[in-house]
């Protein structure tokens, strides 16, 4: 057996089309959005890419003439759920417009289009990989794609191969260099086309005219699903606090929805953490203190949803970290020579500065061990191997022994941890996910035909019936700020972080106090396919939030 | 919002019956099974309960006059999905006797029963429950009701409340309690009546009568979800061995589903380890030569299936635990003045027995602290405790390198580690779970009404059309042989082990060498609800190759 039931199934889903996808559109063009910080800065780096018009499909436009095309497509980054929906709409949009049209896949990521290794993708091969997960049709990489050298040498294996049009599917980082490819084949004279796609189940690409990054959907429902599940059991077993982090290094925007979606008792938002310049024992304070309030009434168990990126928000931890790499690059050598854990704890815990000496003699044993040990090849701190969520259980264990200690009443702590991530980014596609890819995918063909380069594929209008989606596209340099990158400033596309003024944080924050206090768990359950459609074509509560704006 | 639209959706959801549980249906009665070893012992324990028929709900006989009736109902043990649907079908197979009668959930498990601690059950109420996950209804609990004083207890409690019937829905250890129950009732002239219910997610309550337990269909379909997910990530991003430990302390038969429904390159089968006298180090190199077998083929991924009772069915861990249980206990005061690791580890060491000595010697340091540190009120090493996927992570790795060292090409190795449990034993149930926990409470419901007491509900020909189900009873004591508990030989349920000549074993040993060498993974996807039935109501694989013998 090759393929499942249900993977048989959907297989033969045929994702529903905004209206204005199935007929001969043309384009509408409108005012580009107002420039972000640096905005000139970034003119100047991209003069051809930058003053150009939003796009929007519409039926009283004209199409561009159809010509036969041969176009590339590549999956850039961490998988993320839709993608091959993306392929399968591009695909079907490139032969709508001349049933010759071919397109190929570039294996590995950007890395393919460096080598030259690519597949065609013959529509048996594409058939096959409708609405499913995963990016294997042609997997995916993390090269990236960014100098000049790089940049021609995509151009000369584009040259070759006669592809006009290239398709990258990816998230900020490879967007910014779609955006940098596209600049540079216009500047070279190439005729190659650039447009992107955005991808990500961090949920970080998004902006007034992206209302959502593809994959976002399904991860969190999937994540929902099992918090929802991990919930009943807590209230049934009524024994266990969990502690589940979520996948998402930067933004919390995961672990934002998943609490929308299933109302656990804590909730930890980096970016309201950041802002705050809330230290690390405040958080442990925060969390101690539900569940006394909890113990209070009998019920010794919970739920704390922790966003992987926790500590590098924590404006005190993200100083011990920076102090750590620095004395451990100063004195490495004395460092390395020390023969216990106790030893290399005390060295580094005397040339840190007062503040952060403290909190690192506060910090459980195993973790002031790992934030020494465990170091990137460039000698830093590895902050993703840091085990958030242990870290906040053996905080919050010691703080109820001291108020237990203290004569509070504290109630039973029985911990238990959860990490989710790779369980999401490779699920099967929500239809949501698979009517949105698959437009996002049509919809790049159809601003290829147009003409166009250095715009992303946008999709706009998704909480209404997809019937009337609005299709688009926004060019990629508007989407930029600057930022420093290693030591200068550089134009890339700003990650969208959580908005604490906005609808979804906000939602948030009403009713966390509740969610805290009592128990109004809420069970998402598995992502439906078949059945009504306010069950199985639901988006997420973020969208919908952001929609009622 | 209280219900998610999901869970309003399945409160409605009707379970499908079998037809004999929709018309008036009366007892066929045959043969018990043939007694299980030490068969005339339990028969000396349980003379009122041990003889008597196997019986069939046919519509052929007539049943007993309907009466009123009020009967308890408690749940034991950790939650499986189902278990309120098995209430649901109770209360409308009681209400369908006589509209009438009433039933009494007792709260937090067997002990509800002995504090008196219950609440009626409401149609309202119990509507608000069907088709939902969790035992969240009544709660459960894992007190043991076992000696003389709890039955007077118990006995006391249901003439007080005067129940006439007692349903204990629990796994083997419940099960067996419950016939201990019935045939107390009966020798002292209460007319209790007590019936149990086969719960556990780990299909360990299995026998030729019953077919599978309650909650293993729905447990295993979220795993093996997870494991999909993470095998498309794996094929997807190319660079990860998943080790994933899934829930099941005693039996493998969770491991072996998952292994069926996603065909897995690794899957380690408890009962097959301990049948053949794998050492460790056997299990360790079977890994490794995987990893390498892949990595020729270019393949630097994969998954491993883990479950979570493997340590106690190695033979030599299993002795080597149970030697330092004996060491700690003989020379506590010595071991706990010694200040380090290091020096304590080689305490216990120095005074295992030879073999044991070498294998704790080369076990990973961290897991050899482990053992010694992690000990329960009595003083033993908590086996549950320890991180096996972690062990066989460090010593593949430890393998590879040793390897690699003696010029073997052995590729990249990057583990990722998982443990499902929680995330399946409270999850919504699955269309058959739910169908089959309505069936048994309704056949509950009937058990009583003849009279019966000492008997497990049961429901058989599961693979058929529900509509052709066939309910009916076994008298719980022929469940029983003799096992040594507490030091003393005593009549206790026989777990069900994975069967290694069973169809399901046959299966996945035909397959595995093709599984190992190959990515042939499956996704089955999230469980649905709706759909055509090939997806919707299929029921797991051990069970449809165990009908197909």
């Amino acid at each position: 057996m090759k393929a499942t039931p249900l993977e048989l199934a959907r297989n033969s889903y045929q994702p529903k089309r905004p209206r204005v996808l199935t007929t001969a559109a043309g384009l509408h063009r409108s005012d580009p959005p107002a420039p972000l910080d640096g905005g000139e800065a970034v003119r100047t780096t991209f003069p051809r890419t930058f003053d150009l018009p939003v796009v929007t499909l519409t039926p009283d436009a004209t199409p561009a003439p159809g010509e036969r095309r041969r176009v590339g497509v590549l999956l850039s980054g961490g998988p993320a759920p839709g993608g091959h929906n993306v392929i399968a709409g591009l695909f079907d949009g490139l032969h709508a417009e001349d049933p010759g049209s071919e397109l190929f896949g570039f294996l590995g990521g950007p890395s393919g289009l460096l080598t030259g290794a690519n597949k065609r993708l013959s529509r048996e091969l594409v058939d096959e990989y409708r609405n499913t997960g995963g990016f294997d049709i042609i997997g995916s990489g993390r090269t990236k794609l960014e100098n000049d050298s790089q940049f021609d040498r995509a151009l000369a294996q584009a040259r070759e191969m006669e592809l006009t049009g290239l398709v990258i599917v990816g998230g900020d980082d490879s967007n910014t260099n779609a955006c940098a490819l596209a600049e540079y084949a216009a500047e070279h004279g190439s005729p190659l086309q650039v447009i992107g796609v955005p991808k990500t189940i961090d949920g970080d690409l998004k902006s007034p005219h992206i209302e959502t990054s593809f994959g976002f959907d399904t991860a969190c429902k999937v994540y929902a699903e099992l918090i929802g599940n991990i919930q009943r059991d807590a209230r049934s077993s009524l024994k266990y606090w969990h502690f589940i982090k979520l996948m998402g290094r930067s933004a919390s925007h995961i672990t934002l929805e998943c609490a929308l979606q299933t109302q656990p008792n804590v909730t930890l938002i980096s970016e309201e953490i950041a802002a705050g310049n809330v230290e690390l024992y405040e958080i442990v304070d925060r969390i101690a203190e539900v569940v006394c309030v909890r113990a209070e009434q009998g019920e010794n168990f919970g739920t704390v949803l922790v966003p992987e990126g926790l500590i590098e928000f924590i404006p005190e931890m993200k100083t011990l970290i920076a102090e750590i790499n620095d004395v451990l690059a100063t004195s490495y050598q004395e460092f390395e020579a020390l023969q216990t854990f106790p030893h290399k704890r005390e060295f580094v815990a005397g040339r840190l500065s007062p503040g952060s000496t403290g909190i690192y003699r506060h910090l459980p044993r195993e973790i002031a061990t790992q934030l020494i040990l465990d170091r990137d090849p460039h000698g830093n701190v590895q902050v993703a191997r840091i085990d958030t969520e242990n870290l906040l259980i053996e905080m919050v264990d010691v703080r109820l022994k001291e108020w237990h200690a203290a004569g509070r009443r504290v109630g039973a702590f029985s911990p238990q941890r959860h990490f989710f991530g790779y369980e999401g980014r490779c699920a099967a596609p929500s239809n949501f996910d698979a009517d949105y890819c698959y437009a996002l995918g049509t919809t790049a063909a159809h601003l290829l035909r147009e003409g166009l380069t250095g715009y992303m594929a946008i999709v706009r209008q998704l909480t209404r019936p997809v019937d009337e989606w609005s299709p688009g596209g926004i060019p990629l340099a508007r989407l930029m700020n600057m930022e420093r990158r290693h030591g200068s400033l550089r134009p890339v596309i700003k990650k969208a972080l959580v908005d604490l003024d906005g609808p979804a944080f906000k939602e948030y924050v009403r009713q966390r106090d509740t969610w805290a206090a009592e128990t109004r768990y809420l069970s998402p359950g598995p992502i439906q396919y078949f059945g009504p459609p306010e069950i199985a074509d639901r988006p997420t509560r973020t969208l919908e939030l952001e929609a009622s704006r």
